[in-house]
């Protein structure tokens, strides 16, 4: 009899009979994940070099204390640093270097916080002094809005900066305990300057709002903190989360600043102390707005990361049914799992291209902006928000669901998804709480369908007019206009092939959407409670549903083979089916799944409409099943980003689980550290007791 | 310009308004939910001791490594015993003081797997050996079912337990690196026993399949392991969830145990090695059944701490609108807010009755089964499938949906809930993974359902025989069934009044439940993938349906008053209504929103049919409101056991986060340990490059 403390082969072989299965060129389908090929090369160099790296080798981070945690972020920060210069990496290469660290550092918030919003917003003047300081990082920065008593509501933050002509300076200040800053990532220990939101006050106390304030923290000898300013670290994060970022909170004691010091490039205060207006009223949004589009991509890429991880599990673990060659079948064959699972690398997928065309469409509007030209904002405003609303909970429950489909080993930390999660979890309360984003979105909404049908009934523009008048976020509310000979158009006819068509399934979320907005409009005298949610929610996949059209049209402009295209736009398609089937409510509430009448339904015992969409979804599932292990390696990810024993590329994860369960502290001694302390004392009373029960 | 370092009293005051808004009896209500005033006083006193001993002041868990909370575990373990035998406290109550802790410590695993299963499979010889033992916690014992590459499939599992015949020994084998026992709690370095879950193959090779073993693990004089046993823990879990708990793994290596370490009360080996069948095949499933019977009740009592915590927030955080008094509304106020958190609040309520309920049943399928009688054992096997699917699903998703509520401030570690969702997590997963058990509940669905059609062809018995045939679980398939006139049963048509009245809700989720079997029985030849999950939340949902339709009727047997006994009873609607609402795509399929034609419905222009059920669901929560604070009162708990700055009694949220923040190890120094060794490199490079820049 064995007992072989050797693992086998049958991880490897069967990780290795899977790659070999998947047709397509992983080569190719990476390089259009990442850009095209030289961006790809690009990156895998700069991840090359800190995988290698030492001071990158995070092994054991599980066994220490959050202090030992964050210690570490700061030798990882100084080392980022280093290479940048030896290996002459961009401030772009940077933010990727971060991203495949996976750990969110401290000066995360100095690159995607601080940074944009002061180069943006700050003056001429205060540029010129500043500028190269804060991209070169010779000062570290963060950006303190959120308060102890407020978050989103950001016209009810308490910190005030009140402008003193005679001294022209501001003084912040903070007047109650509530208005602490707080969450405030980089402020505890490692910033030395902040941009802060405080509301100003002008010297006849009139409280003109919110605006930004260039504030130094810390000593640049020293790093103590400047006179009346407190600072400190909140405390650790659920779940383990944010370890390595020192979120703190802050406390003004009348602290002056010189006038200089506002973010003044588009408000300003007089010497004597008079307002000056911005041209828009949100244009200082634009910073929020740029940290919004970026959420989108990294949606994307966690979920990629965890997608891989559990797509990789399932492809060598064995459970279950004994297949053919009398081995369990792995599991990622089963129907229940493969159909959890490919939905999510579809969106993954989604996210990272609706990424990027978000950026590109951020950069437009920014261009504008900064000539005072606003048209673009309220746009850009109501996509990101209803995006990050939508990518930020669909990414935090898509790794949710893959951890859950690795079974017992998902709850282990060297399972990785649970860190990542943790990591990813306040995504869905930062920058904007949700369910207040939700409402700008609906507000933006029913401001296009009352102008729409304002326009279409004052003015009797033609519909073709009206239609391509209203902007991407809200085109699918020209379903609602009538055709040109005044019929009203209605929702396809679906027949089986339907649901492979992308048009129909894109045309299907637009009715949806427009119904909706149709709706909420109907009964806003008395709205239920969850109508915002739903506008919103399908509002934005409509959006998405328009963008998934041109990533589909764009396929074809792409380096991949018609074969692989066609593989990667089954992925568009069954993105499209499984929105649809998670919001069936909508569709059937408003009638939207439409058949034809005497139809030859292979299936005519069953009575649920939907059947056919999920026979669709299961179909499209077994189709991408031999790729699923292709697709995920073509997003690029080396083990040691990944860093989950479940992940690994070979497939032994059976193997790497025992190794890491080897490096536990609580394993150096078999008997455990308290045994005589604790354990013994409280067997030697059962003992006794259960001698005096014989008696 | 005041700089108060003093909180001000809003909190307090919005908290002690709350409670003075609050109608019902606190006290009456946490007797019902506690079983009577006299368990209600006695958990009380138990608590009390607890709360009030350093041992179990776990301030600072969150800045400590993992090995050091394992060591606070089993301090506390050992001074829970020594607790019991001063204040003469019974193992129940144990394992109630346990609860109350939060945290789970090695001993629960003995608690609720091994000492149950020991004691109900043992033989009456190896009992009179080890029952008192056991029973003292003299010896320390877990449960060895999971192994490295199989865990709910029992049926695979690799370790072997061969009967050698000379000896009259068993002998215990890890044969493969997978089949290395993972997971077990306690085993890594506590337990000083177990019990595991092996292959029993008689003399001439035959595989009998799992069977339960009794086995020594380390030496009672000074805890080593015993020669040829293995074990270690396998490392950290994800979220830093079960931090406590040494899960481990081990190894046999022909470990020899005598005969009658079989745990053969129901099964056994003659002494050449015969082998002897149990009386039902599954008999030795009433340990598992045991331990997701308790896991209803700890589902409901997690949701309900989580919820707590959530309103009380709610209570005293205010922001947004300004209301009549010039502040910003309490969050709770906002139908987006409490729509979201009642629900939560019911579904606590139904589950901690619902478990008292399933503890009864599984005490009289113990007693009969005891007896031998193993005509319970089906239906409570079904029924414990479901729920635990239910059960630990929605109780996981509910506390990530309270965290949530809470906005950034729930992402904090002091908010506690990520604290409690992490400990809760892995019920989704282990005692069976839920897509296997939704396959053995549909399993269950369709055989009462071919059976009740078999017997209503051929034996031509009366509809009301027949559904008086069918078991609790599976009810609601006598609405398949003709009436006495052979006229088809048909849903209820619904009127405005039908929404707040629980029989038509306990009938329409009846509704779903039987249509989707019967779809299940139709397409059976090609399911799609998720009908499955479809017919076991509908069943499961309808079985608990039925039993809060027993609820509301005992309800009139309880001490509360009628106005008390009436805001519960809109606890269980609103728990009825939510449920169909979260499954409006099966009641929409299928047909069930029936409504009277020409009716007069309040809001003619809406076009969806669900609106008033929404709305019923927003008024319920708005008659609640008032009473919400109560309700969480009624759970009894101490600001000790909850362990969240945000769910303080007294509501000084803002207070308690502050003064915890205070305590983080990184805020004992104003200059971080690092500074001088990588945050000041940094700058100075900055500093370089920026002037360099300038040139």
């Amino acid at each position: 009899m064995s007992h072989s403390t050797q693992f086998g082969t049958q991880n490897l072989s069967d990780m290795q009979s899977a790659r070999n299965r998947a047709s397509v060129d992983i080569a190719s389908i990476r390089a259009y994940l990442h850009d095209g090929r030289e961006t790809w090369e690009h990156k895998y160099s700069i991840v090359s070099v800190i995988s290698k790296d030492p001071i990158f080798d995070v092994t054991g981070k599980d066994f220490t204390t959050r202090s030992q945690r964050y210690r570490s972020a700061l030798a990882r920060m100084r080392r980022i640093y280093e290479l940048q210069e030896e290996h002459d990496w961009t401030n772009l290469d940077i933010l990727f270097a971060l991203l495949a660290i996976g750990e969110t550092l401290p000066i995360h918030l100095h690159n995607v916080a601080f940074e944009p919003v002061f180069l943006a917003q700050a003056s001429k003047e205060l540029l010129k002094e500043y500028a190269d300081l804060v991209i070169h990082r010779g000062i570290l920065g963060c950006y303190l809005q959120t308060e102890l008593g407020h978050g989103t509501n950001v016209g009810a933050l308490e910190t005030t900066a009140t402008y003193l002509p005679d001294t022209q300076e501001f003084e912040l200040h903070s007047p109650t305990m509530t208005s602490s800053k707080w969450w405030i990532g980089a402020l505890g220990k490692t910033a030395t300057h902040g941009v802060v939101q405080a509301k100003l006050i002008l010297p006849d106390g009139t409280d003109v709002g919110p605006h930004l304030f260039f504030v130094q923290l810390r000593s640049l000898d020293d790093h103590t903190l400047l006179p009346g300013i407190t600072t400190g670290d909140i405390g650790p994060k659920a779940m383990a989360g944010y370890s390595a970022v020192d979120n703190g909170f802050a406390r003004f004691n009348r602290v002056r600043i010189p006038k200089w010091h506002m973010l003044s490039k588009f408000s300003h205060v007089t010497e004597d102390g008079r307002y000056v207006r911005p041209l828009h009223a949100k244009i200082s949004y634009g910073g929020m707005l740029y940290i919004r589009s970026g959420m989108i991509t990294g949606a994307g890429w966690s979920t990629a990361k965890a997608i891989t991880i559990a797509i990789r599990y399932a492809t060598v673990r064995r459970q279950g049914t004994i297949g053919s060659d009398g081995l369990e079948l792995p599991v990622i064959q089963y129907p229940s799992v493969n159909v959890r699972l490919f939905p999510i690398l579809a969106r993954a997928y989604v996210f990272i291209e609706l990424g990027r065309a978000m950026v590109r469409s951020f950069a437009e509007m920014s261009e504008r902006l900064a000539t005072g030209d606003a048209s673009l904002l309220a746009e850009v405003h109501a996509t990101t928000s209803g995006l990050k609303v939508l990518c930020s909970s669909a990414s935090v429950q898509d790794m949710e669901t893959a951890r859950r489909s690795m079974g017992g080993h998902g709850y282990s930390a060297f399972a990785g998804i649970g860190r990542h999660y943790a990591e990813s979890l306040p995504s869905v309360t930062y920058e904007g709480e949700n369910y207040v984003l939700d409402q700008q979105v609906v507000r933006a909404a029913l401001k296009a369908f009352t102008m729409l049908f304002k326009n279409a009934n004052s003015q009797r523009q033609k519909t073709s007019e009206l239609a391509s008048s209203l902007p991407p976020s809200s085109a699918y509310l020209r379903l609602l206009l009538p055709e040109p000979d005044n019929s009203q158009p209605e929702p396809p006819i679906l027949l089986e092939a339907s649901w492979f068509d992308p048009s129909v399934l894109i045309t299907l979320l637009e009715w949806r959407a427009s119904l909706l907005v149709h709706e909420i409009a109907q009964t806003s005298h008395s709205p239920d409670a969850t109508i915002y949610q739903r506008v919103s929610k399908a509002s934005t996949e409509a959006f998405v549903a328009g963008r998934v059209g041109e990533m589909l049209a764009l396929l074809r402009e792409s380096e991949m083979s018609t074969k692989d295209q066609e593989v990667v736009r089954r992925l568009y398609i069954l993105y499209l089916l499984t929105t649809i089937e998670a919001s069936l409510t909508d569709f059937l509430s408003f009638g939207l799944l439409r058949f034809p009448p005497h139809d030859s339904r292979e299936l005519p015992r069953s009575r649920d409409p939907a059947r056919t969409l999920r026979l669709a979804i299961l179909r499209l599932c077994e189709d991408l099943l031999p790729e699923a292990i292709g697709l995920t390696d073509a997003f690029g990810f080396t083990d040691w980003e990944l860093d989950s024993a479940l992940g690994v590329y070979d497939g032994q994860v059976y193997k790497a689980l025992w190794e890491q369960a080897q490096t536990e502290p609580l394993n150096q001694t078999e008997v455990p550290e308290g045994y005589e302390e604790f354990i013994k004392p409280l067997l030697l009373r059962g003992q006794r007791l259960a001698r005096a029960a014989k008696l």
